[in-house]
């Protein structure tokens, strides 16, 4: 871990307090941490003198900066060079984090085994109130903290609309707010193709929307760094064999030809998965994102494969009879998983795949997101009775609206509450809160997606007893005024 | 009406369009005008010499200007001193607007009677497409336009939450787009009271969420002159007797004190009905309104008036007695309605009242809007049987949200389909897409209310017959991007 990271997750809040506003500390921690503990003896801090430093013992290099000054004080207007504080009783003047994880440094990347855990020696505070600009007020605190859930991720579809680099980075703010640690990336799908790739530029070029709405290679590692530098991992997901009309439009010979009776009706099913050039494509594709992409892990995708278009080709039966299939079509899309995974272990990433692929061959350390409402604790079940690790996405289709605070519908999710061992339970190692983008665009984003999944961020980071829904209630209504500002 | 009214009527179209976009006038026109001929002649327009302007025979005085200019071609990017355009081939020079109404001039406001008919000579032609900088393209047209319905209003409550200027503002820019000529401002309620009164000025102070959550008399002004050069009326709702509890804070001994027994509960109820001081306090504080909003309307509420205080309080029994209405509660709102409906009266305005109030004694020019769900087309009938005036506002309560394409529900509506006669139909003048504000502010007023509301404006506006759902995605799709730029 990081000490950018670590920093990421600390609990320092302080409010821009009118006189109509005051409350204490814990009134509108968000998520709550695991340990907490709050003396009532006040100290100042003023912004142009306010430090946050490493403390003696820490694991982070010497160059490790700090992020988050400015999220606590706002855009520097503290540090303006003709405004000095004047001299503040009892003034603190640092706060000291102890990075306790072994590797220093501050260049590497956050992973799923990442250490999350971070604590405020005594000496530290937690900064608290403002009353006007002459004295932030801040509790004597001890803080330890940690996360419940290592998978904590929000999920941003790119295909269905494009969404231009800024909401993305806002949305990564938004996430470092909530100790999200994962952006699940659906970059393409059926509507649009919007990934630029380096080997295969005809993919944006004829998939996308337009011209311009693509995402280049600079503004990805612009968007993984961005994440980066606050804890946050980029999991890029590229779906396949279905949701992939947009990879047919600059990829000739990719998608499988769909046939009326005798004729191919010129329009295209999933990818075609009886032909080599299929895989010598994934192959290179994979190979490309395998080193665009840092993470240890890639999305597969693997949902909702209709086999409607395999079953009306000639071509697709005979290769059937080939391979001993008969009529089972699940062969076939396991026959193409298979390979696909096989193609992406060779480039030693993990992957993530949707619920409906967890009965092939997978890889131990496999991540199984379980995304189908109905009796999805069944599903959580059966995964990790399989022995699988599982995510849980089912109750958190945040693009699914209704009217008033359904913020309380996601918060009373329990995702351990599935039938199964303590074994079992442990293989449940987070979840994410869905925006399928039919109906989400620049327009809309940040006020659809916050603060309802700020609800999701508090049930995967904070203890399994933090549930009161009036305690939240205000906690959250504070929470959401502060990423306001 | 006035030029500058007209001019938000026209429909005056121009498409930043890239090659990928290119369309149809007709596939963007919203709403659809009640009849348009555009031939397949095509003229060209340079920005920086199109000049809208008023032919000849029009009744506008020489100093109305005409807006919409930058509505067409953006922020007067065009007319930057640097730029000239080329010489284009057929030229088209000028829009030649014709105002038909008899009153001249441009300083009056706009009225429910105003005429909204606007037509264009075959002279002049329909801005249609644009071909990179240098071709403007405009379709040859003939259009001939009016409103279906003369109120066409879009309710904002700035109580539940406040709503800053420019959300304000912002909204009327849209409504101008989409031919609403009624903001319906439910300016006050229980949870606070923004408007800042100048007889009473206690009230904001006191029953504001804060300071700041206030609109001044400047703001106020402000508001209506930006609608009247939209052509929208602003009608004000001040609310009582019920909804009514941010008044209490400001204004001493003017709700109804609720007892629990013999006690005072230490809680309020609605206005209080039996006093004098109420009707004084009234009396002057709707001579401001009245003065300060220049419509011929106001909104008087009326609505969810709850009895429970009024019960519990001894002074209101006796008072009951005294005015022999025995226990009929109902009796007592009306007596107190009626008090506050002669008092607006006697300042020459006419009113608007919520469903509740339709059978104390009206002007017969008072509009009541239908409100309930349940059954409204049953109650329109009743209100109009009654001879009243109605406006529809129950099946467009656009605060409430669900997932998908909701737009086409509020489309489908027909809102003379009710049970009455042709002249009980002619009584239903117009209706309202209402914003409740429970759960909008600034963050989410523009995405959640638009474009869902161009359903209810197109509604509204455009013939009977325009009902194709198809036709509609289509136009409403491309008027979303106009209206996005």
């Amino acid at each position: 871990v990081t000490a950018l990271r670590t920093a990421a997750r600390t609990h320092l809040l302080l409010h821009a307090h009118g006189p109509l506003t005051a409350g204490a500390a814990e009134d509108s921690l968000w998520p709550l941490p695991q340990s907490l503990r709050t003396s009532r003896r006040q100290l100042q801090l003023a912004p142009d003198r306010f430090q946050l430093v490493h403390g003696a013992g820490s694991s982070a290099g010497p160059g490790c900066g700090i992020l988050y000054y400015e999220y606590i004080f706002g855009q520097s207007r503290w540090r303006s060079p003709g405004r000095q504080w004047p001299p503040l009783r009892r003034e603190l003047s640092q706060l000291q984090v102890v990075i306790t994880a072994p590797e220093p440094g501050c260049d590497s990347y956050p992973r799923l085994a990442s250490s999350e855990a971070c604590e405020y020696p005594a000496g530290s505070r937690l900064p608290r109130g403002a009353v006007c600009w002459a004295a932030f007020l801040v509790n004597e605190s001890f803080i330890y903290d940690f996360p419940r859930f290592a998978h904590r991720g929000i999920l941003l579809d790119t295909s269905r609309h494009y969404l231009p680099l800024k909401s993305i980075l806002t949305n990564l703010d938004a996430m470092a707010f909530n100790k999200f640690n994962v952006l699940h990336w659906h970059i393409v799908d059926d509507q649009s193709f919007p990934y630029q790739s380096m080997y295969f530029p005809e993919l944006s070029n004829k998939g996308a929307y337009s011209y311009n709405h693509i995402y280049t290679p600079t503004d990805v590692r612009l968007v993984i760094e961005y994440a980066r530098l606050r804890g946050i991992r980029v999991i890029p997901e590229f779906d396949t064999p279905g949701h992939t009309q947009s990879w047919g439009k600059g990829q000739k010979d990719l998608l499988t030809p769909c046939y009326n009776g005798e004729q191919p009706s010129g329009s295209f099913g999933p990818i075609n998965p009886i032909w080599n050039s299929t895989y010598d494509f994934m192959n290179k594709f994979f190979k490309e994102i395998s080193s665009v992409f840092p993470d240890d892990y890639i999305h597969l995708g693997g949902d909702e494969v209709s086999f409607d278009c395999w079953k009306s080709n000639p071509d697709v039966k005979d290769f059937m009879k080939e391979q001993g299939f008969g009529i089972d079509y699940a062969k076939l899309e396991s026959y193409y998983i298979q390979k696909i995974l096989d193609i992406v272990s060779s480039y030693n990433k993990g992957y993530m795949v949707w619920q409906e692929v967890f009965d092939n061959k997978l890889k131990p350390d496999t991540v199984v997101e379980v995304w189908m409402a109905n009796n999805y604790a069944h599903e959580l079940s059966s995964v990790t009775q399989a022995g699988f690790t599982a995510i849980l996405a089912a109750p958190w289709y945040l693009d699914y609206i209704s009217y008033g605070q359904d913020w309380k519908k996601y918060y009373s999710v329990e995702p351990r509450n599935f039938p199964g061992s303590e074994k079992q339970k442990k293989l449940l190692i987070g979840g994410e809160a869905c925006l399928w983008g039919e109906f989400v665009d620049a327009t809309n984003l940040t006020p659809r997606l916050w603060p309802r999944a700020s609800a999701v961020g508090e049930r995967l980071w904070s203890s399994s007893n933090v549930t009161d829904l009036q305690d939240a209630y205000k906690r959250l209504s504070n929470h959401r005024c502060r990423m306001l500002r």
